[in-house]
């Protein structure tokens, strides 16, 4: 880390803010904001948010009391800042590496990470628990939460409004409003705040404030003595009727969120204020690298870029799943008119960016409300479409009553695509999709499914497209395939798995990104002597267990992997398969992810030491055929 | 059904409105009431809030061409005039019986139930999607969403206002504001609704839009020809700066909604509207029943009760789960300040009046909202509270993500406790919590509890409200426990099971309601000359694989028995302890749910069609015994 930081680099807590001028913090802000561009540059990582909450960082920072007083972020795309104030400069180009800092909060981080965010919406309601929990105590500490504007539009958000206008607890909520979600924002609240926006900014308080005060005739003792007061009060809102103030709340906006001087004077006040108030604060994505702030969307999540000369070289490796469900739902729209896509606030990130661009009315953008994305796709099925719900893996947790309820006990043919199925490095625990065949194999009706690679996922998608018998869902991970499979291919058909090489010492079944390692895996035991047959088992739910007993019946052994959680993953299914079968006592190890949260890293890392690799699948398959038979 | 439904009986479809006059329907009003009272003292059912919406539904239906015009209801508590309107009088007596019709909507049920609903706040998004299907295929009809004012206070309402007001397609939102979810509503929301009731209502449209008109001095072909138009124009709200109209809707109202004229004069007029409109109207909960009205919420959800008398005798039987837990709380909170009660909208449903009674400084009700519920409970927790949250097992797949991330992950002693776990009854499908054990069973961290009778839950409560060392759930079924167990007890200890009854030929191990389903069958086996080991499993999560195996080794049959869905829950991970101590070839029968959707009916009915009763078991354990070992 560059030796320039004079002032960051005294930073170890917040309460360190306190001994600089207004001026100091001006530099201080800079700094944070080099040490951000220096490092990410570096590492990659999430950019445009993080260089628009540094101005709004520094001064809650600097008014506030932390500890005890607490800021909860959402998300923590945002929060770069953050980790750079409360004292981790030292640490920072550690950032999203295996076993270093991670991208969003964590408690086990920081105890000034006071709660943990990777998906958007939280902060509002763990602050209130956290004001609630105050109140209960006796304590005095102000609770903040920031929320984005994509963030505050999900309807987490909007009940934890709800409640805490109801309440009337002290309780300051900030927005962060650029006009972004990681795309550009959607929605009715977008356009409301864009009209809230072109309002007066709240500015030059101070001065206003003194002027109001000494226009009144007030004795000079209440100017002096109050003025913070005073200044408040000018903080009120000119004009009545903001949404936010018919809820409950005090709005104060909008304000400059990169006016420095100004943001200190509203917070300073905000922070005497002990009732719900609503700071919404205008930044820019991006902000002080100019090309970040010209397209804030493809500098929103960055990998290493040279900072000078403004490039950033995306690596073109070979086409990535989420390119070619992206690319099949082009084609499948082309096909048949009644094909519809949904995304939550992702069209970049599930791959259906192109076809936005090549069918938008056909394409509809719901922001960050899954619950929402989910029962609506649920109604254009009742309507007669064949809606494609493109929702990661973690996010359609999101949704999981509505999958259940709207879409399988109706039956209504909605497919779901799931990308990041599986450990998604960098993002950690919050954004691996681990847990997608254990809470989707439940649910009666619903028919899962997952490509070996990109071109059966492309085949898939086609045939999911065609496929009106009831809901289905498609898992996949991120990045690309792997290129050892054989090229040969069977036609995708209900229920049927793939058998891609056979031996008769043991069976290998496997889900989607593991079909690979199965498969080099089955050439390290050649070399043994050990013939594998390996499976692809492209549908897990109905699961082929007639294949499978077929080969088990032959090999006596069998070996399972999935990049998911055991409990109520493949593997079980499997088991229970051979066991209705009779053959419980045929021996069978169950690779699956451990029961325990997996960390941060880069995917080949987290998968090996999870086990989910060749040389483990190789050690446990010669473990299996050495054992004595029983 | 009584004979005296003169105009009620004639109607097959909603068009058949369309022949009464005025008057007539007024008339068809009245013997809809009546139609439901007569029913639902006989059957029990939703009372009060269908008494609320017969005039609502009278008035739309006649205004509307339904179908192809649809109408989605939210919930489904407030849907039996639709029921009635559409051609089921006949079988209307079959009403949440078996086999009989549901006490929701089902696309199964009737051809213009054109979305299911059982949870609150999916009807916007729902009516969204048929909307944006209707724009895409290019025909006209009117989709209508009809949603209380708790349910629209629902996050997920809210994601599906912000994307109507959006898109601004054609689609009315009817408020149906009776000023209570079952126990009155809550939130800042609610607040903002009664101040909008508080503007003077809208009435007589068409005198004061003649009066306008002709002021306006337009031609007299205008004021006839338009006159609806003109209408239009005047219901458009005087003042502006609703919250519905700052997202992009058509504010209308407040109208009395068992004022027909008026509502017949406003849906003949809204129904010309092109564009978001949302309608605001005042219902009375119990309308048209006096008791009712004064006490909707003891009148929400009924047994059977005399008309006449206007009384409703619900028996005292032995104390239910629910009560237990209710009691239990209170308990902990009286030994512990730190104990607080969070409820989405259940106060009673969960048991927790009489707490919120009792300390009413420590007693959340969030409303409708779980995802806030769930971090809200997560905030109290890092804050240093011991949060109860209090929410029915199907509910809270609402809240997966929530308990997920904002609790498991984060360790956060969050104790849930899930009412209402397994097959409950005469709600069906969308209310049987049979899918908790295998949504919570994968998450890292979550200890997992099942109570065999409800002193046993009384106990848990207290070991849980104790156990500060991660997240804990515990789920119970709906009613009141088994007389049959021995009294005889061990205290909770994490992760040990209980042995009830040993016995050398096979164990059957059981999971909370089916404890004394095991016991009773191992009762009847003894008479065959079988004995059989009963263990109670108390956790599941982390199994007692100790005890299992023990006892399994020695009887080398295994029987599992459990209230809830097979993949993923407690059999399977039985059988997996079991391979796992290499007694994979153990036989084993697993009983559980059915892969399918389980219908309404009665709790022992149900039970007995899925198998899950003392002779099922006994069957099973019959053939177990009797099978050639191997």
């Amino acid at each position: 880390m560059d030796s320039a930081f004079q002032h960051l680099s005294q930073i170890v807590q917040p309460s360190d803010l306190h001994r600089f001028s207004d001026k100091e913090l001006r530099d201080l802000a800079n700094e944070v904001r080099q040490a951000i561009l220096q490092n990410v540059s570096r590492t990659g990582g999430h950019l445009s948010s993080n260089l628009g909450t540094v101005e709004l960082t520094v001064a809650m920072y600097a008014s506030y009391n932390i500890p005890p007083d607490k800021v909860v972020w959402d998300t923590g795309h945002q929060a770069y800042p953050h980790k750079l104030l409360t004292g981790r400069l030292p640490r920072f180009d550690t950032l999203r590496k295996h076993k270093g800092l991670s991208g969003f909060l964590r408690r086990e981080e920081h105890e000034l990470d006071v709660f943990g965010a990777g998906h958007a919406g939280t902060a509002i309601s763990a602050a209130m628990g956290f004001a609630a929990a105050r109140d209960r105590q006796g304590t005095t500490e102000k609770v903040i939460a920031v929320a984005g504007d994509a963030a505050i539009a999900s309807g987490m958000s909007w009940e934890a409004l709800n409640h805490a206008g109801e309440l009337g607890t002290d309780l300051c909520v900030v927005l962060n409003d650029n006009r972004m979600s990681i795309a550009p924002n959607v929605g009715a609240l977008t356009n409301y705040l864009a009209k809230l926006r072109s309002r007066p900014l709240v500015q030059n308080l101070a001065r206003k404030a003194k002027v109001a005060i000494e226009r009144l005739g007030e004795p000079a003792v209440r100017a002096a003595d109050g003025l913070r007061h005073g200044i408040t009060h000018y903080l009120a809102p000119l004009e009545t009727g903001t949404i936010f103030e018919e809820i409950g709340f005090e709005y104060i906006g909008p304000v400059d969120g990169h006016d420095l001087p100004t943001l200190l004077e509203v917070f300073r006040n905000v922070r005497d204020m002990n009732y719900p108030v609503f700071v919404h604060a205008i930044t820019v994505k991006g902000k002080g690298y100019e090309v970040a702030e010209e397209d804030a969307r493809k500098w929103h999540g960055v990998v290493p870029f040279d900072l000078a000369a403004c490039e950033m070289v995306k690596a073109a490796g070979p086409v990535t799943f989420t390119q070619a469900f992206g690319d099949a739902t082009i084609e499948c729209a082309e096909e048949d008119p009644k094909v519809v896509a949904i995304t939550a606030a992702m069209p970049d990130g599930t791959g259906l960016a192109g076809y936005a661009k090549k069918f938008p009315d056909r394409y509809y953008d719901v922001g960050i409300a899954e619950q929402h994305a989910v029962t609506f796709a649920a109604g254009l099925a009742a309507g007669g479409m064949r809606p494609f719900c493109a929702i990661y893996s973690t996010f359609l947790q999101r949704a999981y009553d509505q999958v259940l309820h709207d879409v399988c006990l109706q039956k209504l043919p909605v497919r779901f695509f799931l990308d990041r199925a599986g450990l998604v490095g960098d993002d950690g625990p919050t954004h691996h999709g681990v847990f997608d065949l254990s809470y989707l194999s439940p649910l009666p009706n619903m028919t899962i499914l997952a490509p070996r690679d990109t071109t059966e996922l492309r085949e898939m998608t086609h045939w999911m497209a065609k496929y009106d018998a009831g809901p289905t869902a498609v898992r996949y991970p991120r990045g690309s395939s792997d290129e050892r499979l054989p090229e040969s291919r069977t036609s995708i058909a209900l229920g049927k798995s793939e058998v891609i090489r056979e031996g008769k010492d043991l069976t290998i079944s496997a889900v989607g990104s593991m079909v690979s390692v199965a498969y080099e895996a089955a050439a390290g035991l050649a070399a043994q002597g050990i013939e594998a047959t390996v499976i692809n088992a492209r549908f897990l739910r109905p699961l082929d267990s007639e294949t499978l007993i077929g080969s088990v019946s032959k090999t006596k052994r069998l070996i399972t992997i999935e990049e998911n959680m055991r409990s109520g993953g493949f593997g079980e299914a499997c088991r229970n398969a051979l066991h209705d079968a009779g053959m419980g006592g045929i021996p069978h190890r169950l690779i699956a992810l451990p029961d325990s949260f997996v960390e941060h890293g880069t995917q080949p890392i987290l998968r090996e030491e999870c086990g989910l690799c060749a040389a483990a699948v190789i050690a446990e398959a010669v473990r299996l055929v050495k054992a004595p038979s029983r």
